[in-house]
């Protein structure tokens, strides 16, 4: 149930900004999904030949289907294109906390635009869709690659690029010394450089400080002037649109996707949980599609980390333990009236009430045990005095209270009592 | 679109009805899903060892997931237990109109009881499902499986059943002659039996009639009558639950699920499409999972075919052309400006309006041809005399009216002209 109400948020938010949804097979030809991957990925795969000796795998994520879709389709579809999808993937590595063989993808994108507009959208879109999951405290980090690939080639070290990164993605982990020493000794730069890297990585404060301290340090080095840009124009829209300060940070150690993202990326912290890493990632790419099509797709999308952010939804006790998606039960108390009892919650139901009838007519107790097992919120009683009386039982499991209401007042009684969140619950 | 409008308005009556969402693998061992199936099944499998050598295959239904699930959680779970489950299958055999190599099944069942009001409920589900998704025009055909087996009982021939109900399953077919010849040249039984296993079947009228008809006939055989007063009271529930009379249907002759069904079955038909077959059908069984576990778990449930409701939903007109779930685009006029264009689409997305924002500050005609391509109901638009006012202009899209509207007021101009369908789509 939870899970399902995660992916009903995701898509009701990624729909209200016109993303529109795509559904992709889950088999993909094998050569599609290895594209330029590692030998790792090739081991990840469910990989197989089917009865028409066609050699096909499971799709590990959403990404590359995508790219092999809008290749297929971009003629048709138009741009710019802005699809969603929510869909399981597979991987074939040992399951661990966090890890799994089959999990859920909720990816959104924006493809065939450079505008710095879907960028700023694409942030909107994860700190909207944070909000409506009932996160009040988090933190989108930001950052743009070209920052820190506009210092490296000041510098002169920008053929170290990925071993400089990727010993900088160890800074909260390793610490500032052991970096430093790998990038001197494995990277091969030298302690100067590595010393400005870390330095520049290091700088903090809000963004249009960071911004213009970036600015000075990046004078002359126009990729870099341009990330500068492109962020500071997306924390003054963040402003005229309402979002608060401490929701989105620059962050400009962040160098998540190597080889992938080439502009704004965006990492999803929970204040109360940062342990669990990042629930909401993603970030601007420069061609989507480039095995599949000539046509260069440029585009940005993110994608919420549903199992993750589900674990710590757990953690942080905000799941609930009700294990039935209605509201009421409605007890049958004789077994010659099931017509009664099954119309009483057609009624509930036409009232936005969700409803379940208990099937048979058990024991009292028991079917009271079932009611409080399940998480049920109130219980609807009718035996012979109230059938006569033309009125129902209602009691209410939270509180104990117990009432008679008349027939033609119960859905509005039973709508009282639950409140607003038990009729959204039931829509 | 219309797929996961289909999905969600299932989502919405299931969970209305108390029935709780589950999920099962994709892939399950092989073995499991090969069961007492037969080779056929064994042959659309796509069926492969995983990298621990394991025989697995992905999964070609969500009942035997569903019951070996059942088997192995019911202790905890508790009867009744009333699940739904919208998820793909997969089966290796030619794509054809209507079947597909992966296609989505959207079953609901309630186990662990063998209550008739569960039976009746099943009924219920089906016909709110169909009116939840705006169908006016349907018949559900009931029946109950024991009738016939009485009849089958009563004359002696009940071992010759599964010929003569694959035989009678054919009727409208190939027609009573051939049937007839069918019955008594290959199953073997007198033409007297075989005329009167066609008369029954062939028996029509008000359900009450025929009941009465079948009760005599049945006389003074037990199952046949058991079956005759649970179809009664279903049919008089119905009554005092106010479903019209049009839209269920007592059809004696309907013997689906040869092997499996028990009791009750169900079969819904499209009053404009016949043609297409039953777009929901289900019925009730003796016991989920026999093969594994001991535990008797009887229930009753149904699977709503979306692919071919899709198709016919096609065919009748009934889906919406619009490719995109928003209804409002904000045209990019000022390329300095993106901070309001974000900032009114936030507002009328608060506002319950899905809304687009054009990335770009293209040629508006650009912008207008996108609209229109994509099927929004408005354009919302703001250029220097626009914001130098306060207001911004509305063209409606599919009347060709244009106003200006007050910044305050565009979300309610716009409720106004998307009227409640537009606000409801977009919730």
């Amino acid at each position: 149930m939870a899970r399902e109400h995660l992916m009903e948020i995701a898509r009701k938010v990624y729909r209200s900004y016109g993303f529109t949804p795509i559904d992709t097979p889950t088999l993909e030809y094998s050569e599609i999904l290895l594209g330029k991957g590692s030998d790792e990925t090739d081991k990840q795969l469910f990989r197989f030949r089917d009865q028409g000796d066609r050699d096909v795998a499971m799709r590990f994520d959403l990404t590359i289907p995508f790219a092999r879709f809008a290749a297929q389709h971009i003629g048709k579809l138009g741009t710019p294109f802005k699809r969603y999808h929510i869909g399981q993937v597979w991987r074939a590595e040992k399951p661990q906390k966090g890890r799994y063989r089959e999990f859920i993808q909720c990816d959104f994108d924006t493809i065939g635009t450079d505008a710095n507009a879907s960028d700023i959208e694409t942030l909107l879109v994860i700190h909207d869709l944070m909000e409506a999951i009932g996160f009040e405290r988090f933190t989108i980090r930001i950052n743009h690659r070209q920052l820190l690939n506009g210092l490296l080639e000041k510098l002169g070290v920008i053929e170290n690029s990925v071993g400089l990164l990727r010993a900088l993605d160890k800074l909260t982990k390793i610490g500032r010394d052991k970096v430093l020493r790998e990038m001197v000794e494995s990277v091969g730069v030298t302690s100067e450089s590595a010393e400005q890297v870390l330095n520049f990585a290091e700088i903090e404060g809000t963004p249009a400080k960071i911004l213009s301290q970036v600015e000075t340090l990046l004078d002359g080095n126009e990729r870099g002037q341009l990330g500068v840009e492109k962020l500071r124009e997306l924390f003054q829209v963040c402003q005229i649109a309402g979002i608060a300060e401490n929701r989105i940070a620059l962050d400009v150690s962040i160098a998540r996707g190597l080889d992938y993202y080439t502009g704004t990326i965006y990492e999803t912290f929970l204040t109360d949980l940062p342990g669990i890493g990042s629930v909401c990632s993603g970030g601007r790419y420069d061609n989507l599609a480039g095995l599949f099509t000539k046509e260069k797709l440029p585009g940005v999308g993110a994608s919420l980390g549903l199992d993750r952010l589900l674990a710590a939804m757990e953690e942080l006790g905000l799941v609930d333990s009700a294990s039935t998606p209605a509201q009421v039960l409605v007890a049958m108390f004789d077994k010659g009236r099931v017509g009664e009892y099954l119309s009483i919650g057609r009624k509930l139901r036409a009232a936005g009430i969700a409803t379940e009838v208990y099937p048979q007519a058990k024991k009292i107790q028991n079917q009271f045990k079932y009611a409080n097992r399940k998480g049920f919120r109130a219980i609807v009683l009718a035996g012979p005095d109230e059938f006569e009386k033309g009125v129902w039982t209602v009691k209410d499991l939270e509180s104990g209270d117990q009432v008679e209401v008349p027939g033609t007042e119960l859905a509005k009684h039973l709508q009282q009592l639950l409140g607003e969140q038990g009729i959204q619950a039931s829509e």
